[in-house]
């Protein structure tokens, strides 16, 4: 839902060709907005291919003249539907300081930048600047309703996942130094922040292998982390199946989304279908509409 | 259920021996016809096997022979198959170009194309085409007809797990331009195909390790892609063990749509079967309409 | 369950020595019988940790003589212990060629054996041999009353994840078999049954990286590869969990086990808490006890 | 919950500055006492900071004056922290004892120690000791009350998943001699115990690769060892969703204990804590003890 288009952006005027593209650009539900939608998809992805392939060294020597002008092409439409949007709201501060005002800004800006930073010694920043385009992707979701049941069900265990990493960092934190101290610089573990890494990329079961452990005592110990990662990799998949089989199910959220109060002894958190108050037998008021 | 034998398939007589061969080849409920698969599903793997001995330097130095002339015999006998499939339907074509009607052609056409283009040079192409023989092995799945209830969770939580996969994809492509950009040409991470390729194989927990960063900046970014790929991948697990749980148990979703109150005693929540309250036999309105 | 003593052993007499140590051997309900049981626990973990020192080179060389010894006084008491079993039991044969029986049998066996094969060209035989001997420790869970639960669940599921490993097997054959067309031996795809090994490897997330893509075509393959792989492990966590959550709950399960007939209209399968027939109102009669 | 401060805790006087003190360390209620943790909480983090960062060779060669007085400034704060919390308890050895009272102890030995511990040779003692102090982390989980749900689950799981644990050990010994004897000390399994951890790395799908097989047989063995280890992935999943999702719902199980039923209506299933009924109000007999 947050990644939807902000529901307070309102037309700059009722009549004329801004509320046409007001509804083209920013409403969902018509035909001409679908096709906008759907062209706009397709700008999106044409101009992530063009950077991706322009990476790779071998079509960038042969193609490098017209992967640069497909750049900018892609750039300077990206820069029109920018002024457009900001163009056809009533309060255009709002839309260019939202979220997605700001992704879109961040995807037409590095190529404007590489004009005012050149030479050979800032190509590396040039590419930081060009990386950022790429957010254009994230544009996509915006298209994505449906997300909404999955995100949401994401969104309500945030708290409980944050804790299982935190819980995780800190295994992985006493177990990178402890790994750093057993088998030291000479066998990869350099200092403790790549330790630390190193544990999280074995805990979660990654094992890239670029580090591994090649004492006896630090081979105990990985099988001792990886057997703990191993039991607690269940965590964020019963938290995330718990409450999306709740909220399939109209569950106890339901049941805690119920307000009514009970007017005798005040508990909350009725059944829904409970017609008395569990703890004082007070007749409760009607449910106000089931799930 | 899609992958039994195409319902609408018809034999092409209603005596003789067309419909004999008919009820062999298509039908799977007469000793005969299941005598014929078993023999089918035996010759595909054996087939198979051939093949993959085939491209085993050292045996195919030594059985070159024996090898080719196995492989011979067998796209004889799946070619004759294959005749009798078209024969013995009213309707060859449909059967042709029926998803199955063109696996059973893969799997024999290389064969005979590797008579057409032979020299040294096309070794590379003819080893291509051999490759498609092994679609064989997918015949396998037509005869397991126990798959549906699996493949219909899965095929009804299709809609989310591709939703799922497309935020996956978006984040290793961003993660994989970050890396590109932080990493750089250098460290393995040469262009940004490659980077993404990086980027799916660690976030989905494979970690070969062909690549892997190498700046203490680059470790950290993989430590937060990890960890966010360590937090969703209960995603899919979510929906299939939700989606699969209520199937098998008929559905609390079924449960609670039902939404008839006793008269008698008020008990709801029902089974959508039920005519009668199981709490005091009272005769219940009629359910309306079943899930 | 089928991991107890075998319900169907029975004491060769039922007075005398035989009786007494039938009761210590095969029960585990009196003081005896337990202080048996931990003396053997300790005795089975003792020798497998000398037979794993033993094969550590460094240790070999220092300890080969009292090591060497250790695994003879082990040998000998589990096959005291072996004797025992047989003499006690009323049908010696039953025991004999039961699965435990064999695991017994099997892990004395090895020591044995390496005195009737002896020179210094089989030794490897010999060692493979002696890996036999740690069998021992699949004894250990005959103690464990309690894993029925879990054992339970996952041989329900048992025909559901076969079919699942069965599509998985075929997918890695699929992909097995591309690979090894688009990368080729010189990247490491030697043959066939190494690309399909290679593809087990990926699918299930492990990666090893010991063969890794190399070709741009190859790395998008994978990537195809690891995104089937990682929707799809959903699947047995949620057979398992559908499985273990409902038997747990005394579920559908259960609600199948009520063996409860209406005496009207014959339905079978009443939700336990019921008292009335839900299809036509008769009293049913009462629950068997609650689960 | 285990995780709170002990509350057999008791201020060593009801009034006075130890009073005040005993209130500001170990409660979490007031302003002063939030206070005083997120200092805490800061401090910690601040000082595994310094010591990770004392790790890496190019900061240590350049800072390490500055990094030396940090870690002593740390410590000494920490050691006038831990004489206040004895200080200001009743009962000091009781805390002095306690599991949190070790930890704050453990977090402030190291530092003094490698006063007594001089010289170059005993660097890699130090370093043991200085590892110690990252315990100081652990301290943070006493600051997340809301970890009780999920812990809960956890622990109420913890049985299930330690007999889980040791059914995947048991076959990572089986399978580790098997592949020990398959491929032998030149494959880089050079000892039982190497290749147990060996085992254990690719069945928890983490696949370092530092060590893999190469021969076909062992190929096969190691594709059949992943094939368990992914069908048994599930079961620590499934244990602990099954636990979580019965503990959020207020549980099945909960209900199907709670053994009351109502005298007016006979429904059953109520809250455990319920003292009327959901349905028609009536008083229900008492619980049976909650659970």
């Amino acid at each position: 839902m947050r990644l939807q288009a902000d529901p307070t952006l309102e037309p700059a005027s009722e009549t004329g060709w801004r509320r046409t593209w007001f509804d083209i650009i920013y409403r969902h539900d018509t035909r001409r907005a679908r096709n906008f939608d759907l062209l706009l998809i397709f700008a999106i992805l044409a101009s992530v291919l063009v950077i991706m392939l322009d990476s790779v060294a071998s079509i960038h020597t042969r193609h490098a003249r017209l992967l640069y002008s497909m750049e900018w092409a892609f750039t300077l439409l990206f820069s029109i539907e920018y002024a457009m949007r900001l163009a056809v709201v009533r309060n255009p501060l709002r839309y260019a300081l939202s979220l997605w005002g700001l992704i879109d800004l961040f995807s037409i800006l590095p190529t404007y930048l590489s004009l005012l930073v050149p030479g050979s010694q800032s190509l590396l920043v040039v590419r930081v600047l060009r990386m950022l385009r790429l957010f254009r992707v994230l544009k996509l979701t915006r298209y994505v309703e449906e997300s909404g049941v999955l995100m949401g069900a994401l969104v309500r265990s945030r708290r409980k996942i944050l804790l299982f990493l935190s819980a995780l960092v800190t295994i992985a934190v006493v177990f990178g130094a402890l790994m750093y101290v057993v088998e030291g610089p000479h066998h990869g573990f350099t200092d403790i922040p790549t330790s630390i890494y190193w544990a999280i990329v074995t805990m979660a079961t990654v094992g890239f292998g670029d580090i591994a452990p090649q004492s006896a005592l630090g081979r105990f110990v990985t099988s001792v982390l990886i057997l703990i990662g191993y039991s607690i990799i269940a965590v964020p998949t019963g938290i995330y199946t718990a409450e999306l089989a709740s909220s399939l199910r109209g569950g106890p959220d339901a049941g805690q989304a119920d307000p009514r109060l009970c007017t005798a002894c005040g508990l909350q958190g009725h059944d829904p279908l409970a017609a008395y108050c569990r703890q004082c037998g007070q007749a409760l008021p009607p449910a106000p509409g089931s799930t």
